[in-house]
């Protein structure tokens, strides 16, 4: 068989247990050792068990001697690291001429490596997770057969959601934490989010971005929300559609969530930039009252109540109930801690997965064309659920395109070089029809084109 | 009489004309020669017209040749630059042995210099203008007197507004641009609002700052309304305040103007962070429905309507009437603006000061203490209007402690060393009590305790 080909796969977190188990799975027919490198060894270790063609190895990413020394080993590198930690190794990867893949977008910086990628003739796959990844591959793979049919592109809309499966659904807002809860808490946050509507620019900023959801429908599950993303129009160029007259980029959750959220938004419990007072003694019910005006005996709950004007029946209010917001004896107990981070405290309590829970990932594009003079529609989507705690929906829709799009480059099936993303059929073809064949499947349909302006 | 004294003043711009004259006043009495520098020759021309006491430079404060060789030549010096440009002029004012004066903030930067100050026994006295400035020494002088009386301060709130005299009053929102009107524009953003009362922090974010103001009254002028600057924390400290129980600081405005100006920040008029597309073509109409939901036919005003609760009477509805915000004929013509730079403009149109407009400076301070066991309170407040679109209220209360202050430095009757702000006796009660000559006085009377606990 020759010397084996070394993958080093660099942080073990959540996201790389799937990942790591499909290059295992593939490891003896493709010929594969894995090295895989984490802070903590224990969790490299892990997550390969004691599979003969993998080591784990403890590694601090700052400590650039063993850095180098592993990279230097390998045949190509998968970075799963935090994103702002790429750039160190996709330096060493252009050093020793390694390829590299990461489910992260791309960063200025990273761009700003094309050219010595592309005089290496290496590949550096970014935005190969979920989303960004399967979002690219799948909306382009659809884009370019509507035009390679004639169609011309008017609305592309495009939607993803980490949720909690319906069987483990349990709490009032249908929500349970399927990945980093930091960035639910802060999302939003940063800057308007921007699209265009049939032509028209439209900017919601973030006190308002809650309170503009539009409902989705997902045959056999029923209605979900879409709330904007922050930056939809620089998706133009990307896809190739920069003449289009509705282009929307948004986030999935079930029906009602978004609208108790912004209680949040409005208290100003979601602000990360700054610390409290006494957040050590702080008990929720301080919490919570810190946001509202000082009254010397109205309650916390009817001050809330009043501020946000939310009635006597309105669900919301057992949705801030459930989380215990006004409970005077559970304490906060952080130093120092920023509003963000006591709301993820607050919040992890109640939304964490039990050990049986599953997750749930939901994708849906619309894409409407105009074609022989008429307007059509096709919509696309895809719901997986978690096989459990460990390989979840979220793990396997972010690992395993990565890790193909890994052993594809390392076999020369995909070769473009530079800083690339996977918006090309050479690489969304492959991919998807593998990620098929791992139950990762869309479910295309025509509908009757509903953009805008037939409304009139 | 012996060789004049010179005093460099940089900065010619609004802030610094009643500085200016009242030096000028001075300068034979004083032995005074004043040097007026500014990039524009024009402006500092204008500023001490044929006066034979003063000469007037044009600079450019990147000159560092220049601008050494100039304060070299002086006396001391008074830096009316923007605050970010402070600094390599006290550098220099360190490297020639030369006092200083300011109206901005203390930055880090500039306490860092604190010890370089001393060392040469220099002052550097900032934040000496209207506020920062005339609040620090109002309020200094009355809580020392209550301090030395025996008291005990439990509750300090300061108020402060730039406003349009009544005579001048002639549109629905009761206000016009006195100072610099982006700074009115971004009012507020950057960070929660921070206080305490009754011990109880309170913390306000943005979206809701403007919808938690509290009304003030100020005998003879009627009511306004106060709504929380970002941090009125810090000034506990400052002013020595460590255990009070209330610390509110706030900006004042006419009653009604925060919750349409609330309409703005709802909408994401006021951001500042980003350039929003097709700025030149845009009209005013265009940009309000950039906010807003796209519709084929609702009008722009329906929409505005529905989106913010605004009630067909609701006298909100008018104060954007006057604004032509919903006027499809006129242009924003700007290219590349962010949102906050259109509102700017916008309101520029409607809100400058006419020729013979008079603008009016309102502080309001209220003092809680125990005295012997008893709650009591003072309210001290100040209201002056400008002389004329020059000699404004804003260029009086900004300019003539500055120069007073410079004048009692020169003359050693302000001493003590260091990086320095106008809390103590030496520095307050003298120029209070000029300003008091100059018609700025403040008027003090008792009212019965109205902290927060009396209310249950």
């Amino acid at each position: 068989m020759g010397a084996k080909r070394q993958i080093l796969i660099i942080g073990a977190g959540r996201s790389a247990t799937s990942l790591i188990q499909y290059l295992l799975d593939q490891s003896e027919k493709e010929n594969l050792h894995l090295v895989v490198a984490d802070m903590s060894l224990d969790l490299a270790q892990n997550k390969i068990k004691n599979q003969s063609n993998a080591i784990a190895v403890k590694l601090d990413i700052k400590d650039t001697a063993q850095r180098r020394e592993l990279i230097k080993q390998s045949d190509i590198v998968i970075s799963m690291l935090p994103a702002a930690l790429h750039l160190e190794v996709a330096k060493d990867c252009i050093l020793y001429g390694k390829s590299m893949v990461t489910a992260s977008y791309v960063s200025p910086e990273m761009q700003d490596l094309d050219e010595q990628v592309k005089a290496k003739n290496l590949v550096f796959m970014n935005e190969i997770g979920l989303d960004p990844g399967i979002d690219h591959m799948s909306a382009m793979q659809i884009i370019d057969r509507i035009k390679a049919n004639g169609g011309k592109m008017i609305l592309f809309e495009s939607f993803t959601g980490g949720l909690v499966a319906p069987e483990s659904d349990d709490n009032l807002w249908n929500y349970k934490f399927t990945w980093n809860p930091r960035n639910v808490v802060v999302a939003g946050q940063g800057g308007a989010a921007k699209f265009i509507q049939e032509g028209t620019y439209k900017y919601i900023p973030y006190q308002k971005l809650f309170r503009r959801t539009e409902i989705l429908n997902i045959d056999g599950y029923g209605k979900f929300e879409g709330l904007a993303n922050r930056d939809s129009l620089k998706y133009r160029e990307i896809y190739g559609l920069d003449a289009i007259k509705t282009m929307y980029r948004g986030t999935i959750r079930r029906v009602g969530y978004s609208k108790a959220w912004n209680v949040f938004v409005q208290l100003g419990m979601t602000d990360d930039t700054y610390e409290m007072e006494n957040t050590k003694e702080m008990s929720y019910r301080d919490f919570t009252n810190s946001f509202l005006p000082y009254h010397p005996y109205d309650s916390v709950e009817i001050k809330l109540r009043h501020y946000l004007h939310i009635d006597q029946d309105d669900i919301i209010w057992d949705k801030l109930l459930e989380l215990d917001l006004f409970d005077a004896t559970k304490k906060v107990n952080m130093e120092q801690a920023t509003p963000a981070q006591i709301l993820e405290k607050i919040l992890s309590e109640k939304w964490t997965l039990k050990p049986d829970d599953k997750d749930m990932i939901v994708m849906l594009h619309k894409f409407g064309y105009e074609l022989n003079g008429e307007n059509k529609q096709i919509e696309s989507s895809m719901l997986i659920k978690g096989k459990d705690q460990h390989f979840t929906a979220m793990s396997d829709t972010v690992g395993l395109p990565v890790a193909m799009a890994t052993l594809k480059i390392l076999n020369g099936e995909i070769t473009k070089p530079g800083v690339q993303i996977p918006i090309i059929k050479e690489v969304y073809e492959p991919i998807l029809k593998e990620l098929r064949e791992h139950g990762i499947i869309f479910q295309e349909k025509e509908v009757p084109y509903l953009g805008y302006k037939s409304m009139s």
